[in-house]
């Protein structure tokens, strides 16, 4: 047995966006993680993606996004087409539409660009100062999982490649972000799935370009009769070109084909004609051979577990890898907190599996789907606009109904994870008439939707949905509805909170008796905060005359008197927007990646904590509530 | 005559608030600037001021917002009331109001607190980054504008006071802003005057507190038997208090009246019963007798000019010492480079004192008034409510009408300029029937508002208002209203400016055959920016089928697309909030400190041309237009 010294909560190989997102987390939420990456220096150039919408409010939730917006990144808020004119007279532009059309409901209507170097040291800066040193360059040789220690089952194998210098350690859990060629992977067994056996040879460039072509500034997908390219705008005026080199559709395919900037830059300037382009400089160029794959499996033993490109590999135009990676890694974080924290019981970890191979199979076929809808035809205007109307309508047609999807997809909105423990749905063995509210857009799986509202104990305008960080917590938001109609409901809803048996009891903090003073999130429970949001003007809210325990929660006690431009004739925009009835009111659960859980009705009497009780009991590892949960 | 190396455009003493960002401006724009302070290090703790909601604007055109926010300020949206209650009983809270209610039109509504030291330290960043060098400890031991280099008047005697070696140097300008104090001032023989003949001593002190005050971090003016507090919040748990120890009105007063931190504590603790209050920690304490005093005259010759605390001194609790600095500084800054690009007469800069000294007037009459208005009562719910609906309407009652005009002075947005060649009204010596358009809701001499529209370079959701940086610019915003109705008075429009005595034609830029493929905001002249605004979907509007001298701000053109929640039936947000019709359009020309210049109706013909020929020709070196401006 390795020495105590030797042993960790996680060792993570490899400092990607699934690693550090991961790394990042539980490094802040007390964990003793070991991190190690096989390059000598962070990403120095090039492999930028696209940051999309959805990734940038993950990013602000961990307090990142400031750090983001200082890279000044370029933003596309548009997709343009350009296709062939007839008889060789070069392209025109026939169509476009915004990436994040306002059906759907974000405050980042757009996909930032910048350079992966950057992002990675934005968290890298922040994994250091959460205690976590990433060791480089370190590679894994061997792990198993020896189950000889039940608390740090996991031995692990690791190499200095600058000494040779192996050290063994043990852990309880070992998560691989190693890329697509992952050793954990292969020593596993596991194999990759090809939804479409086609596979590309990419190339792209990075530069500063001259050019009078209009949309240069733009994301577009061109198709010429001398081949096709896509255009991303960059920071710094420069400008990323996606070229495909070869596909194994081609009669003469060869992964290894390859070809030189100049020869990328020669077929750049037939596709753009007749617009000129001249590059200043070139910054990067890299060509690369990719298949779109998922792995079979993302863990074998709910010990040894795998992210990101490990487990999936896309196109590079999907712009996908490092969105789905940060979702994989923030998905992982907090259940392995759940569990590691005596809350919930081991077997939810496999849900990590279940929820993001399906949503990683999801894109893959969407991928796929998207190219050859949009082949065909982009979408014309009037389309575009049915499509801004509402999210859901049974009357359009199909091909409006995938632009929307396509839109979800490419914004990160369309991450919608199916019913399961955490997503409450008629048959989850929580059982309670009070579950599901109707007239709510909340779905459970899906994000939960932005809205404004006042704080009160600073009377700042703040955005409700990021007023708890990503600290592993879940979020429960008690839209309060009217202060006097529901004044008992409250009442009632704190004193059964109150009670023994409760969630909030149960799961309360062992530290309770010294939290401090300045404690924002988590006076009762590291696993809970509870905020309130009261369908009133800030001045109609006497705090002072609301139960204690919450109370307790000042810094999250709301007045819901914003306007919001999306319902403009709403007295109380938060609730009629999400579509609470803003005298009734409703409770929402949202997860610790601000997935929505489950929608509960606020009512007199037990019921409503009744409710939470049974929904947090069908994972606890305690037993909640004043009776049994059905299913044990 | 001092060697050509010791010849500087401008000497600017003092690095506080006013010589900062006078410094950074200038330098930016590529001025020789010789800067000096007499502290050995920047300010280190303590002497916060707020930053308003217009100086939040003013920094963010200065690309400074982001650095401001990463301080992470406490921001103030609300004041309470606090009084006592009858019989000795302590104090409860009478009233509150939005620091800035929702009929000011900002997107910063708050007032943001932060050490000034911190922001001191990000201009001092910029300022070393474009190439000036702030020289420590160094003080101005004597100046003389002897004339006798027409160029370079000033002769400055400067003292290094770690080494009492003294350097002589040559300057167009020489600027104090050394403070209260000034050297320049005292020298000058210009003499203070007080609007308010009373005096005052204040305690200040900054700390970490416990308390069940439930408005702690609200800001609060608390009257009680036992005194009167003003309670701040600030950053990282802080918060500061404001005490009054004496006022030249007590029948024992003295400027040399002082008071301990633990008395202060002491009286502090007397007046929040019944709450509780205990120290943590106290970060700065200090205690200072102030007077409101204005400068008679900010500059005697137009070569040595002051600004900031050199001019005009306040009581803290106005929160106005670094906000009323920032304006006098960019006041100066655009009209010194004006004269010295050789666009605009030297008298102009006789306007910097009758702008400044004007606001700072009303500014130190308006804290008197304000102050006696709420001793006697803050105002009720229903008159903040009526305060709501508009910013100007005759039939409301004085203590609204003072309750809005406090509202706009604490925001910053009560600065509003009288008429003069700057600021056009009927007055104005250019005439053309076309100045000035019915139902436009902009006033010369009052900031531009704020509005978001599609930039369509890049389709890019953008702050109209923000697009052009503060880089001394004119900034002429062409609201074109119909793309189609408009189509013949924007190529006259075009036309008319590419004639050899327009404006933008005689200030042509001497280096345009070279001006760079990047350049955003100046490609024909560096002392104005043509932005396009036409009310169109973005969709709608085909840029190539403009004129070419409006394509080469291709960077400026812009779809009027974007809902904004106070129009919210409007179909065209930005023209018909600020009133104008969405068909006919209408052109502003706002000043490099972003304050509206005039008005001007977009027509067919030369009409619209002629009449922006006349307003510049009115301060211009060369004549402009065809005819002679009527008061040559």
């Amino acid at each position: 047995m390795a020495p105590p010294d030797n042993r960790y909560d996680i060792v993570i190989v490899g400092a990607g966006p699934v690693g550090i997102l991961l790394s990042l987390c539980l490094s802040r939420w007390g964990y003793k993680v070991k991190h190690i990456d096989n390059r000598p220096v962070p990403t120095a150039t090039g492999r930028a993606d696209g940051i999309q919408p959805r990734s940038i409010e993950i990013l602000r939730n961990l307090g990142l996004k400031r750090a983001l917006m200082a890279c000044e990144p370029a933003k596309v808020f548009d997709v343009a087409f350009w296709d062939p004119l007839p008889g060789g007279k070069g392209i025109h532009r026939t169509g476009n539409w915004p990436s994040c059309p306002r059906f759907i409901d974000t405050r980042y209507p757009f996909t930032a660009l910048v350079h992966q170097g950057k992002i990675e040291k934005m968290f890298l800066d922040e994994i250091e100062k959460a205690g976590t040193h990433i060791q480089r360059p370190w590679t894994i040789v061997d792990f198993n999982n020896t189950g000889k220690d039940e608390t740090y089952p996991v031995e692990v194998s690791l190499k200095c490649l600058d000494t040779n210098v192996i050290e063994n350690v043990r852990a309880k859990y070992l998560f691989s972000g190693e890329g697509a060629r992952s050793f954990v992977r292969q020593k596993l067994g596991i194999e990759m799935t090809y939804k479409d056996q086609i596979s590309f040879v990419w190339g792209v460039m990075d530069g500063v370009v001259r050019t009078n072509f209009p949309d240069i500034q733009t994301k577009c997908t061109i198709h010429s009769d001398s081949g096709s390219i896509m255009v991303i705008p960059r920071e710094d005026n420069m400008v990323r070109l996606y070229v495909q080199i070869a596909s194994s559709t081609d009669p003469d395919w060869s992964p290894r084909k390859t070809a030189t900037a100049e020869e990328v830059q020669e077929v750049a300037k037939k596709i753009l004609q007749p617009y000129s382009i001249e590059w200043d400089r070139v910054e990067w160029y890299s060509v690369y051979p990719i298949g779109q794959g998922i792995s079979e499996k993302y863990t074998l033993d709910h010990r040894v577990f795998m992210g990101g490109d490990a487990c999936h590999t896309h196109s590079p135009k999907a712009g996908q890898g490092m969105n789905t990676a940060f979702h994989d890694a923030l998905n992982f974080a907090w259940k392995l907190h759940a569990v590691e924290s005596g809350f919930a019981r081991r077997s939810i970890l496999e849900s990590y599996e279940t929820e993001r191979k399906q949503i990683a199979e999801n894109l893959l076929s969407f991928d796929n789907k998207y190219a050859s809808l949009f082949s065909k035809r982009p979408p014309t205007a009037e389309e575009v606009g049915n499509a801004r109307s509402s999210a859901v309508n049974a009357e359009e047609d199909d091909f409006v109904k995938t632009f929307k999807s396509s839109c979800e997809f490419t914004s990160g909105y369309g991450v919608a994870y199916e019913p399961n423990l955490f997503n409450w749905s008629p048959s989850h063995p929580a059982t309670s008439p009070l579950f599901s509210i109707d007239g709510v857009k909340l779905t459970p799986g899906r994000v939960f939707t932005p809205s404004s509202v006042t704080r009160l104990s600073d009377a700042n305008f703040v955005h409700l949905e990021q007023e708890v960080p990503a600290n592993g917590s879940f979020r429960i938001f008690v839209f309060a509805g009217s202060p006097v109609k529901n004044k008992k409901a409250i009442e009632d809803f704190a004193l059964n909170l109150e009670k023994e048996k409760s969630f909030l009891s149960v799961y309360r903090r062992l530290d309770i008796n010294n939290v401090s003073y300045f404690e924002r999130h988590n006076p009762h429970s590291k696993l809970f905060t509870i905020s309130v949001i009261f369908a009133a003007d800030k001045n109609a809210v006497d705090i002072q005359s609301l139960p204690q325990i919450i109370k307790d929660y000042h810094h999250h006690i709301y007045a819901d008197d914003i306007p919001d431009v999306r319902v403009p004739n709403a007295k109380f925009s938060a609730h009629e927007k999400l579509g609470f009835d803003p005298e009734q009111g409703g409770v929402v659960v949202v997860r610790p990646d601000s997935h929505v859980a489950c929608t509960v009705q606020l009512v007199e009497g037990s019921g409503t904590v009744d409710a939470l009780n049974a929904y947090f009991g069908s994972f606890s590892t305690s037993q909640l509530g004043q009776t049994s949960p059905s299913h044990l």
